[in-house]
């Protein structure tokens, strides 16, 4: 039997290369969106609107009387009452709610993904890495995992988020893509001191987030399986799958 | 002092990325575009016009009465004399001689890197590795290691050759870059036996070419220093840097 594919873009600015259509794409902004998304999710939100710009998002806001919540540049954007940390929202804070959250990189991708036709739309991050990985091999379907990366460049915990699932699922799928198999190798070299990894690495994301003060964020978002749910693009909305 | 920059980018499609002026750019595609060009300065040729299209080096080649040579998909390009391995181009061939070479990839990132504004455009490969490297840390300018990839997808092996040359040069360099760092480590892994782990990470391009018979070219493309020289983009041409 012919296996599904898998491929790895490392850039938003490489996704027209590859067919979107037929295929699950998973949505890798892992510092911080879709950390954010899935903490979000795992403590209880009903839903999270993503919306691609600060003014949608604080007009959303007001008409569905949620939480804004959204950062540019790595801090939260002028308008909105809360940012892009995992801390921000605890169970207590988000059980029941509806959040609109603009991000730089993460949304944008996400509505490519969107007016691409992929088949399916999923978020990925190591808080729910065992989540993804299972999901992607029990679907059999061909799979495209598109890093955010930082205004269209390739970085380093999107690549090495993308390696933990090739190492996890390559045995179910077709890999053609050398992308892949350098995110793997990354993975591998790095998998048992991912913050360490970062650090010596001198990742331009360790560097920014460090410069706010978010080492406890960065470390928070590299911890696999936190928040082990399954955020799915649904008309408009990431919900849980069910 | 400030150090220069130094970026990777690994692939055309996220050249418009980066600041390209003021900068050294190094067109980098191993297999086998910039190989070949170390390969037939190093045994004499006189100078290579890199051109973008078949037709236009038919044409050149006319004009000019000289070699045309150049690979579509890994072969001989229909309506050229020769292809892009450098076993075609021994000295007692190519010395004093004009070529005209069409390729795939490496000839478009070239004509990009010049659009842009490049101040000095230089290609580099594993058979001319150190030559590279020594004249970027003598410049002390800004440097951006331009992968050609494969139909702007990321490849294995021009993302190893930036990491050889990150590797070799990045005291000399502030490198604020994702890239370069993932090149960097990918390049450490694979050091000691480029080919076999081209071959254990089922590079496509490994692939394309081994399925044409060309181990050999692999090989030999995967080799430091056996034709260190240094070729520049020159009004038009490829010469050896005087």
């Amino acid at each position: 039997m012919t296996q599904p594919t898998l491929y790895t873009v490392f850039s938003p600015a490489l996704l027209h290369l590859y067919d979107v259509s037929n295929t699950i794409v998973v949505v890798i902004d892992v510092l911080r969106a879709t950390s954010t998304i899935a903490t979000v999710l795992y403590n209880g939100a009903r839903e999270i609107i993503p919306v691609d710009s600060v003014e949608r998002c604080i007009q959303l806001g007001k008409e569905l009387e949620c939480i804004t919540a959204g950062e540019r540049d790595g801090q939260v954007a002028p308008g909105l009452q809360y940012g892009n940390s995992s801390f921000e929202y605890p169970r207590d804070f988000v059980e029941g709610k509806t959040l609109v959250l603009t991000t730089t990189n993460g949304t944008k991708l996400l509505h490519m993904a969107l007016a691409k036709g992929a088949t399916e739309i999923i978020t990925g991050s190591f808080l729910n890495l065992s989540a993804v990985c299972e999901h992607l091999k029990q679907m059999k379907k061909n799979v495209i995992l598109g890093c955010a990366g930082w205004k269209d460049r390739v970085n380093m915990e999107d690549s090495l988020f993308a390696g933990a699932v090739v190492d996890a699922v390559k045995d179910d799928f077709a890999i053609n893509c050398d992308s892949s198999r350098m995110a793997e190798n990354l993975y591998q070299l790095g998998r048992n001191d991912l913050y360490g990894f970062m650090k010596r690495n001198e990742a331009s994301h360790y560097h920014r987030l460090t410069n706010f003060g978010l080492e406890k964020d960065i470390r928070h978002c590299l911890t696999p399986d936190l928040a082990n749910i399954l955020p799915e693009y649904y008309n408009g909305k990431l919900v849980l799958q069910s």
